[in-house]
């Protein structure tokens, strides 16, 4: 049996939506039955302090917790690591040394799935994970534009994300909306959403006509290629 | 930190509809913060041995792999253990005695929500646990009559738990409709989703005005009712 690991939680139905991914993905890539699916193992942690506020310098650090949550995972012999939250990755350089399975990097898998002769993208992520240059790092790397938020617009952004966590989907999508104009008003080319809650918020609106990289969609595609070229679909 | 064990995968969207209801149950208890959530570790193994045909005499026991799911889940040291799978509660009893964590039935959950003024109940699943008779002993000590399927009828049951298994949530629909026509017919005044795969197809179609007990919403109201009330939802 080959175990994935998902360091889940942040927040919770971020982690149910990346689920409902990969089993999307594995049943379009010919599973039919149960047994001809991907075994996971799920550390579902919401406890795990505020990523973007730590970030932002408001908060406990959460890095001794997701160390804790990579460490039950490894103990379980799984073979990979997954965690679908932008803003934990953060911290993926101590994370990455401290476990044996390897770790997909989400930011890197959504980065690389920018089509090509896009030149301005606008990522929507936490406050902190924006602040952090985490994506303008790799955006930039790749020769690509980053249409940055100005304060307002970050502030729907965070607000949608916090709407998402309460269960408040309705009014987290007009947050998004509302980023969303001004961000496409400064020439954004291509989003990214790069906060897996936002996926949540963008179903219940209308997204406009240019390409979308969703981070959840990203990271699972990643996850499902990597377990079906191994036979981790099959029982052993 | 109290963790919840969830042994699932059987099937994987009915897990990923357990933790959603779950994780929905939370927000309208009050949680509007990752922080405020259960803490979940979830085995989603979908390689065990498929449960019905085990029932019937088809296939290989799973036994086996549902006690090794349930070794995972107590080493490490989940309170709870819950199995979002109706059919897996035929060896409860071996999966009971073998766990230091409690496991709280389904079927128990799903009878006791069956209101009162109601006599003649449907039972809608898999073959192989209708014909344990598992469900029907249950009602009988309530003092309820188990509305039995014919033949046909448990086929398109089963198709139905097939065609979600698969990812054809459409089709499963029809066949989960023509299965209720046929026992409404002779004389339902409730039914049971007694199978977690069924709720994913009936949110494709129009239920009958009659109380409807799905046993994944049963089994995730005791499993949140549960950890409320120990104060799981704090971080520790």
């Amino acid at each position: 049996m080959a175990l994935i690991g998902i360091l889940g939680g942040m927040g919770p139905l971020a982690t149910v939506d990346f689920m409902e991914r990969v089993i999307a993905l594995t049943s379009s890539a010919g599973a039919s039955r149960d047994q001809q699916h991907l075994e996971l193992l799920v550390a579902h942690l919401p406890h795990i302090p505020d990523r973007s506020e730590a970030m932002l310098g408001n908060g406990e650090s959460p890095l001794p917790a997701l160390l804790r949550g990579i460490d039950m995972l490894n103990r379980n012999e799984v073979e990979l690591i997954v965690i679908p939250c932008n803003s934990a990755h953060y911290w993926y350089d101590a994370m990455r040394t401290h476990s044996r399975a390897p770790i997909i990097h989400i930011a890197e898998a959504s980065v690389a799935a920018v089509p090509e002769g896009v030149s301005r993208v606008a990522v929507l992520a936490t406050g902190g994970t924006f602040r952090s240059g985490l994506y303008q790092r790799m955006l930039v790397a790749r020769g690509l534009e980053s249409v940055d938020p100005d304060a307002a617009t970050q502030e729907h952004i965070d607000a949608c994300i916090r709407e998402v966590k309460a269960g408040r989907i309705g009014i987290s999508a007009e947050h998004l909306a509302a980023a969303l104009d001004w961000l496409l008003a400064h020439g954004a080319q291509a989003i990214v959403w790069g906060c897996t809650e936002l996926p949540l918020a963008a179903r219940e609106m209308d997204v406009p006509a240019i390409p979308v990289i969703d981070s959840t969609l990203e990271l699972a595609r990643a996850t499902v290629s990597y377990g079906l070229a191994r036979g981790w679909n099959s029982p052993r």
